[in-house]
């Protein structure tokens, strides 16, 4: 045996994309946290058991504590020449059942989770009523007082456009502090499901818990808490403070990350 | 104060009609089992301490293990003057988020929850593919095998109808040994959903685990391990050991029990 036969080609470093849906109830939120279990993490660590590597996991944007996911999309690097369909299997195989891998394919030149993205959709889901099927006990908020939809369908047509939200994005606890607040609203859609109310909102980018903000105070006008006129002012003081109370997490569903290429 | 002020009539004994939902994931079934939580006793129990009384709760039908009811139908009789809507409130607040008593109203005149019904609708979820969704993983069975639907299709029409079905019924461990095997199938609809089957069965009435059954035995013939034909065959047989594998649990959902009341 020659000495050459020996030399191995290293496999190539490429960038691989994933689609990922998820349970959050029994997460701490997509970002890694001290004190919890998160998505990102659970994710990173199986990665790394199969790989045997030491791989990053990006993910498109952060989901909060008990915030589920339809289609996240997440990024890594890594340099192999493992199977993809063997690893999308294998790893299915290793996460919890409240993580599936939907896909994982390499990505295009240049491709990344977050910067890549150019809009989100995210549905808010609501029951009304005095019980709720146990079956959306995890996935829709449960509001038992009498709502006035048509009011909520008045009010939730302010803010869709630009708009500097900071009345309806808290602080995160790092990095946020002098981000720019200004952010579209391509859609916000109230479409009545079973029983209750799916609120759909596509936009570029979503502010810290500026979904559940908003839902929680449209909640407000349609119990008539607030007057419908008053989204208008709230968009105009800029102020946290003066907004409704937030919706809660288990409610709120990432449906899909939109990327240029979804458009061919 | 006379003697007589403190003689108050008793509250009339009266019969009740409760529906209610269930997921089954953390229940060994609606009926009591000495190593388990029943649903049958968790709702017993909580309706006893609100009226202080010593009801017996009877369902419609027993469901097994992880099965769950979109809406079950039981009955209690108590002699009370609690107001009912009050006691649904209660209730629902008692018993944990995984049942929920979705109505209670006074029965009418000789209502049995059992006896008095005239059928039943069950579903049948499955789902296909490598991967399930996480938020189908307590109801839907994951077939990651190859299924051809029109054959299964074909086969489930064998089953409509009146037939003796022993080969599709397992002996509980009490009392139904010598039990009528026959029953009427009125609907098996074949119905598709998102990346999976729902299979729709309307009935008379169902065997001891007879529409898991049913489900296990359609899969082999979609999977081509049977002839579709099979199933005449079966139907004749009388012999459950000659039929295919249950189906699991969890996939199946009780939808109604149906009443002639619903008729009207």
């Amino acid at each position: 045996m020659k000495q050459s036969d020996k030399i191995t080609e290293p496999p190539p470093r490429r960038r691989y994309k994933m689609r990922l849906a998820y349970d959050g109830a029994d997460f701490c939120g997509w970002q890694f946290q001290p004190n919890g279990v998160s998505i990102q993490m659970t994710l990173q660590e199986a990665l790394n058991v199969l790989l045997q590597d030491d791989v990053r996991v990006r993910g498109a944007g952060r989901t909060d504590t008990g915030v589920h996911a339809l289609e996240q999309v997440a990024h890594f690097t890594a340099s192999t020449d493992i199977d993809i369909s063997k690893l999308l299997r294998s790893l299915n195989g290793v996460l919890p059942r409240t993580i599936r891998v939907l896909e994982i394919s390499v990505a295009e030149e240049g491709f990344h989770a977050q910067y890549s993205a150019i809009g989100k959709i995210y549905h808010y889901h609501i029951t009304f009523g005095l019980t709720q099927s146990p079956f959306h006990r995890w996935t829709r908020w449960h509001v038992k007082y009498k709502v006035d939809v048509e009011r909520l369908r008045q009010a939730a047509e302010y803010f869709v456009g630009t708009h500097d939200f900071s009345s309806f994005a808290n602080q995160q606890n790092s990095g946020s502090a002098g981000r720019n607040p200004v952010r579209t609203i391509r859609r916000l859609d109230v479409v009545e499901e079973d029983g209750g109310l799916r609120l759909e909102f596509e936009g570029n980018g979503f502010l810290y818990k500026m979904v559940r903000n908003i839902v929680g105070t449209l909640l407000e006008v349609a119990t008539r808490k607030r007057p419908i006129d008053d989204i208008a002012r709230l968009l105009e003081a800029k102020n946290r403070r003066l907004a409704g109370q937030v919706a809660p997490a288990h409610g709120l569903t990432l449906v899909k990350v939109l990327y240029d290429e979804d458009e061919k």
